[in-house]
């Protein structure tokens, strides 16, 4: 190993303008690091997809990272679009997770499968105008609403399936925020909303009269951070970034006591102790740990899991009947997905994404359907370890997510 | 493709009590998912690291997800750990982050490099305890302060790295929320910590006088939300969970110039219009995109990336000074890393981390300064192109991340 | 003063049904307290205003309590509907805060007034629908736009002055959340908007298909909790409650310094630092102290007190120019006020808006922007303190408002 | 009424800078208000308190503010102060309020009285120091720890009743932001906090090695914003500011049905749908009205009612037994009261308090309870009302409170 901290500066990365995704250019950056820093680079370079596949998804390619697939399930879910069971691809390097969430699945099952639905669907883009006082910024607010639909048509001349549904507005100081809502069909959309939303910011600065700041910068910046990009914001939670999914199950108290060893009576009032933590805490998620589901889906199914930042948010609500029945659900307010595009026509994710039959168009609402249903599942099986774990003695196999 | 709405039950997944992590048993679950879903698993199954190595990462193991990995840098440290320039991984299916993540490091490295330092470090486990009222419940609290350094003692002796730093107490209702703090070492420790503070919570349990609500279904919880564990809170923000990393950069208005076209002083004036919409959304993050660089080296590292979760979160500062040096920061209140332990012993993973002699004991906090820094050269090199992208007319070029 | 904790049960409150506002049973009252408690009543009882005009404004009426009054201003102010100077009345016991108050509309003055302006408006009430599951609730929703126009038109039956502009949804669970937005003029009109909002729920009730959960015990609640009445949430901040009010200034660099004795780059760069803060501590205001105008102003002036609540969350902005002149705002997300209606009849609250020419009908707007001008008066005034306390020696005399 | 729009600027507001506070100088003023104003000041020139009592209130004083005071009780406590039954005055204009809470009081007597305890207290001044980079920051805060008994003993000397508890520490950036908390006796402090913390960053800065950033404005601000004065934060809901007070009751079914009309499971059942509905919106208050009850309370009581802002915040739990007993408890995470100094003293305030015999030393936590029991009944009241008025056909009575 090079000591790092005594070394001449390091060289800049090899690239080839010409055609930078060949085995040749990936081998030759492996060289490269091998001789700068001594690198053992034998599992990254073993690979089975073609660099060229690569193309449009990643730079300086020099291998792959090799993740853990396990196999979780059936899970089985009554959705609008998945429907039936489904064996779901985690990868993870996490031990107990996919076994956890197996045994949620199994929990599931054996009370009837889960009911999945998408209720919303929306991807922004949101820039911010800046004008001299609060009065114009709301003035052009008002010339915003009568001019949606020129707005419309422009931002959707840049694109084939994205389609703009409204724009919100926010006031504040001498700024005026808007949110364009596109919806963007199987594709995760955060590019295409950004050329359109951008195309359509052009068409409204060279029509709107400006009158921005005398020595301003800037007339208007293409995100006013409303978006809110790969952050988590409680706007997400009330309007949907990506689409807004509900899990629901009713577990009979006699299948809750059989597979996770305690009564629905518990898990719906040790609950409500829990979400007075998750107040007091501030936390963006009553439920239990939803990221360990979507990380693992995302991996495996080539989704964007920077995205995990957003999705992770989520609502837990639930009600017991008088007959010890446990109406159990989560609301993802911000799960963003796709089908196609991004990284979901590589190698091993186009694989996992076709064993659940949920790769290419018209397939984006039964994959977010699946990864609602798991997360639903993952929840009840930790909620249940963490309160039976109490009666249990043996504390050293008592795992975060067994 | 089977159709699955109109299957059969789908069948269990094959498991071996004895043995599970074997070669023949990776077969032999891709072989039940071919014929039970007609599946293609060519490059799921073309992986060199060897199915035994996976025990303790996954179940059910039928592979790995191969995910591009690209090469960032050099990025220029100047860390309490990390010093020099360090080329950096990153595992990522999004086109146009890595040349993002470099075009910030070029941005750093020439501004002299970017400081990065932990400036604090701890894991919780937050169990909840139930009385008969708030009175009790704050006598408990108490008894939990008196009884510290028992409480410690108990707690301890279920792990060799990881000690009990201190109890936060809050208080609601009749429940008292304790919040154990522990430092683990070079491991990212939720298990280590769950397990600690399970044993001292059989401890208190068998010690302090019982006094629950009569007909009360559990004297305590080992969670009570307000870990939060997988779940960003304000108290994580307040308080930390991991390491909390605070990078800084001094830019020069030329370097900034000439590296992303615009001057200091638009970036240091729009991000202050981006904080208000950053408000107004309610956002965690005040930076830009920190969860893309999280994600990437998380996954390329053995990292758990549902802990994107949580390290999402970030606050951003800077400073404009007369003659146009910006001062930039961003301060990591939740990062959870690790160098030993969860995934970082897989094959390419390991690799990864000893690109940048960052796997095993004593190389966390080396670790965590890499990635903070990696987070600030792309928050720099995104916030640049929004900017820029303004005077730019080729937007059809403007990809999210460049 | 007897010793209640041994006393006799209480008794109750003497009431007469028939014509309970005289002087007559306002006497009866405090004889009786008197006699329960050995109180002393002398100022309690030494009001000027006849028991009759507090009919529905206060129940069991003994007397008034006195708050002082004192004079601040005048403020001048640029508005759309206040304009000119303004002698301003603020009720409260809290010393040094008129003069703060009276300081910063100096400052405000001599950099050529406030400008202010109302950017939007609307009161809501918020039921909640409860169904079978999600689909259900999502139907509902989807039905709810279809009727809306029938939906308006049984709402506005019940009300002169209310119109109804729009219904938010927000989806959780089985659950519809409904968000009734109305303009409500001159009132501040939650119970207005209630009594509307409480017909249309009927009228849904009775046309929508009954399909809420069997052994439920409720169809719909008239609140759902996102109202959110007499509580701060960010929904508020997003999507205004009463009145968006932005107060604006511009103050040149050599009259910051006269009258607060500080640079505008300082109070420009160290409320930057203010707002880290603000971010880490999850402040739902990041600016100074409205809170102190808006009680002092609404105690004067005969609005609900309760309702600095909501009204104490605000937005604070600011930019500094090349010459040093400081661009400061102040925006208030959800300020309720009222000049009609409530207690702004009564004796001494008429008289303190009457002061201002804020009686009545047609007032409300001129109104809400007295009161934003004020609240940035004194953040201002405030800002100054705490900077150029820094320098002073006198620490003895620095109170928190001066 | 003058037409201030086109009156000549007005004029400073006469003041004695001998001695201000005479009725004389009250009436130069009114006079002074009659002939710029053409003002009527009949009912604000009607008040029974000597002019020289205000002095340390109010600046300019003018006359008082008449707020009805209506009675409302008798509430039975069991506290750990306030024991047995009470008259609760309560100064408001809005209609109805003081009956909803009268029969939230019966709600409670009848049930056996409410329960309440106070189970912290703390008064914060938060300082922020600003260095030249993280590190130095760091190193501050160790510096801090190291020396907190002499920080303790030169902020102590500034006060009698105020004892420094302890410094939290919040790291951002270069900047290390503290926050004093003290135990302020029966007076609610933030005076007496600001003059202790300003004293000992006296000290600190005099005795610290100086290393702020080169050109840098202040070395440090003796607010930083997390106080977080007159502002709600999750800060303050976490760690408490004023007191922390917890009002718990059980409510058997036959008590809830024969008082609200409503059986104990509908309420525990709803509120939980509320609470979904709340966290949706990002309310910080999961109770019903709490802000109601603090201003009525605090406005006759001598209160600063700008503390309506912090004090609103609440935390709702509840728990339903076999028999359908009902376990209700708010908890008040920052309720800031007084009964000695601030407007305690004054003619109708120091009658209200000493009505319940809170007036004065040793007192304060007597008068919390009662607010926090007042609290809790209101809340359960206006939650009856909601639900029970979805039964009822005469919705014309259907007020807010009522």
């Amino acid at each position: 190993m090079t000591d790092q901290e005594n070394s001449t500066p390091a060289l800049p990365i090899p690239r080839d303008k010409n055609n930078d995704y060949t085995e040749e250019q990936a081998q030759r950056r492996r060289t490269f690091l091998v001789q700068q820093r001594d690198a053992s680079l034998n599992h990254i370079s073993s690979y089975s997809i073609d660099p060229a596949s690569t193309a449009g998804n990643i730079e300086n390619f020099i291998g792959a990272a090799q993740v853990p697939i396990g196999l979780a399930g059936p899970l089985q879910i009554n959705g609008e679009h998945a429907q039936g069971e489904f064996y779901v691809p985690m990868a993870t390097t996490e031990g107990t997770l996919v076994a956890s969430y197996s045994r949620g699945m199994r929990l599931l099952r054996e009370a009837g499968g889960v009911k999945v639905s998408v209720v919303d669907d929306a991807m922004q883009r949101a820039p911010v105008f800046i004008f001299q006082d609060a009065r114009q910024a709301r003035d052009f607010g008002l010339w915003i609403e009568d001019n949606f639909s020129t707005i419309k048509e422009k931002s959707e001349q840049t694109t084939r399936s994205g389609a703009l549904r409204n724009i919100e507005q926010y006031a504040a100081a001498r700024m005026r925020y808007l949110r364009f809502n596109f919806t963007t069909g199987d594709a995760a959309g955060q590019n295409m909303v950004g050329k359109a939303t951008s195309a359509a910011c052009e068409w409204i600065a060279s029509e709107y009269p400006s009158a921005f700041p005398e020595g301003g910068l800037q007339r208007y910046m293409l995100s006013g951070a409303m978006d809110t990009d790969k952050k988590h914001s409680q706007l997400n939670t009330l309007h949907t970034r990506g689409k807004r999914v509900i899990a629901e199950a009713i577990i009979p108290d006699n299948v809750m006591r059989s597979v996770l060893g305690i009564p629905t009576e518990m898990i719906y009032k040790m609950r409500q102790i829990s979400h007075v933590g998750s107040f007091m805490a501030g936390s963006i998620n009553t439920g239990v740990h939803s990221p360990n589901a979507l990380a693992a889906l995302f991996i495996a199914c080539g989704q964007d899991a920077a995205n995990v930042a957003e999705s992770s948010a989520a609502i837990s609500y639930a009600d017991l009947d008088a007959d010890g029945n446990y109406y159990v659900s989560i609301t993802i307010p911000s799960l963003i997905v796709a089908t196609y595009g991004g990284g979901t026509g590589l190698g091993t994710q186009k694989e996992c994404l076709e064993l659940m039959d949920c790769y290419g168009q018209g397939k984006v609402n039964k994959f977010a359907e699946i990864v609602a249903g798991t997360v639903l599942a993952g929840d009840l099986s930790l909620s249940g370890a963490i309160l039976a774990g109490d009666w249990v003695t043996s504390h050293d196999q008592l795992g975060r997510n067994r």
